[in-house]
């Protein structure tokens, strides 16, 4: 049973074993009045696709192809479908349905929808197991399928549908925009968009980062100042200095927290949307009271974020920093293992999707 | 040396022995332009009072008189105090003094002050002690003293003065208002004028205690609907419900905090006031991400909030719900003990100072 019952992609069978990808067939959601099938043409290499693979974010189900930064041709649409005809580019990032009728749906809190499906390793009313995009072709409600504008080439595009929402999101939502001092924490996949995001919005950024290397390419992108956190007291000079801050890390477990917070302004936020595998460090409730200050998380961000951040991107021609790893068992298990190592500047796509499913459309 | 060099009080001398209170007499600051001069009438015992001479908080400088929540009569005022006359009935919080002149002062955030001197246990720049209203008088800077409304008696208002603003400040900074659900955690000093003020600015009130007792004054109080933590799976009908929680409970350390935090609305906010002398239960970063949600603190409040809250209190003739006892070395020791215990409805307030200090006026 080929497509459209199937789809061909690069999945992991075992969490022990997570850089052993094998391409092998999986069943797609049945097709239903809104749904989008895409052929996919490159898909992104998220940190999120390490941390379940590997069982840092504990179990998940198996054989699963991961991948949620899509781009592809829409190649199918449902007869109710009103926002994309065959034949448009189109993107899918982490989320691939929601109810579309609760408060939070309603609210375009669709991305906190308590029966939200992930793009990958969630259920299906019917049973059938969500699978990514390290594959031929993906199924989507057509509510989180996005056209991808003329100016932005796919691979390029891919990465934002996951990391460049990710803080795009919570940057709008906190009032990144002129006057404001904010602070990023990290630069890799996702820290590198929240740099290029908030100069684009007309943010002060300054990124903090343990790693002094990287400060060229945080002033390339925009960054006015780059602080080197492992050195002493580099948070004295910004007592009360940030409106909020943006970490992008997975390596809070290693933070001092009272010192990052003391950087914030009165009720500054410290927002983090990097998830490790480990806890916060332990807090007193009184290490928010210097400052009145708030520690808070994102997940992702709804569609009307997507559809302006894809605009910000074409007006302003914003080009992701990104490396291409054309698709193979080889090259999944390649990018996979240097996400691990933070060896990447500062996202991976995947491409060449023809060689391995061949021409689909 | 007497008044006006010093003043006399009911201190502690060592933190093991915190219900051993004893007169003594204690050295005023230097007098300055912007000072006036207090003699007391009652003071409100707050749980600070408590974690400060018992150690819970770490060290404190001894011997050591504490109270925060005074009221009494101004008898002397600088030169170049404006607000404030001689006779005045007059009240002074947790915070005496600050620069005045920092950014955070200028933006009315004084209670964030770096240069803040709390009301007790913190020095003058000359090195004086402050020393706290368990006591004859208190010398406080005019921006941090304030006229208490003809119709609310000393012993109501006094705690007022801290407990009242500490959650007066928080309520009205996250928009506490009609058409808005809060949720009250902790039905004591804090959390019973946190029920007050919430009710009078027209929020629909949650009280979350795990006090089934406390239901019927918290219905009393004005709150819309009480429910037992206790109780298994309290949370789920609630989930998304509350657009911020303020707790008051200082036993946050044993808060299942997901659970808490599950009952918010996006990007909601639990608020903390309450601080213990435990850490915050661990949590991951990703447990904030179901709803985008925040957990922070805060602070006492600043003086425009003071002045909205003693007006709020005037016109809506709300009471304090407060139980007196005579100040001696015996009342001290019974107030602080008994606080211990959690066993006051809902405040203490120390009265009849003329008994033991002589009239002052």
């Amino acid at each position: 049973m080929p497509y459209p019952e199937t789809a061909e992609g690069f999945m992991i069978k075992d969490q022990k074993k997570w850089q052993e990808f094998e391409k092998k067939e999986f069943k797609l959601k049945p097709f239903e009045d809104r749904d989008v099938d895409i052929a996919i043409e490159v898909c992104g290499v998220c940190a999120s696709d390490l941390h379940t693979i590997n069982g840092g974010w504990g179990e998940a189900p198996m054989p699963l192809c991961v991948g949620h930064e899509v781009v592809g041709k829409a190649i199918k649409v449902g007869k109710e479908v009103k926002t994309i005809k065959v034949g448009d580019r189109v993107g899918v990032g982490a989320q691939i349905q929601a109810d579309l009728t609760c408060n939070n749906c309603k609210a375009d809190q669709e991305n906190y929808c308590p029966n939200a499906v992930d793009t990958y390793g969630a259920e299906y009313k019917d049973g059938t197991l969500s699978q990514g995009g390290y594959a031929s072709h993906i199924r989507a409600h057509e509510y989180f399928t996005f056209k991808i504008p003329e100016n932005i080439s796919s691979a390029i595009a891919a990465p934002m549908m996951c990391a460049g929402l990710t803080v795009y999101s919570p940057l709008v939502r906190l009032g990144a925009g002129p006057g404001k001092k904010i602070a990023i924490v990290g630069l890799g996949g996702l820290g590198h968009y929240a740099v290029l995001w908030a100069v684009a919005l007309g943010a002060e950024v300054t990124v903090l980062s343990h790693t002094p290397a990287k400060k060229d390419d945080a002033l390339k992108m925009g960054a006015k100042h780059f602080v080197v956190t492992n050195e002493e007291k580099w948070f004295e000079p910004l007592a009360f200095n940030f409106d909020f801050i943006l970490n992008t890390a997975d390596a809070m477990h290693k933070f001092n927290m009272k010192n990052y917070l003391s950087t914030l302004k009165v009720m500054g936020r410290f927002h983090t949307v990097g998830f490790g595998d480990e806890p916060i460090p332990t807090l007193m409730a009184q290490d928010f009271a210097p400052n009145g200050c708030y520690l808070g998380a994102s997940h992702i961000g709804n569609r009307p974020e997507m559809l302006a951040m894809l605009e910000l991107a074409s007006k302003q021609e914003i080009k992701s920093w990104i490396e291409e790893i054309p698709i193979s068992e080889k090259g999944c298990a390649e990018a996979v293992r240097r996400v691990s190592e933070n060896d990447v500047k500062y996202r991976f796509v995947l491409t060449n999707f023809d060689a391995q499913f061949g021409k689909r459309s």
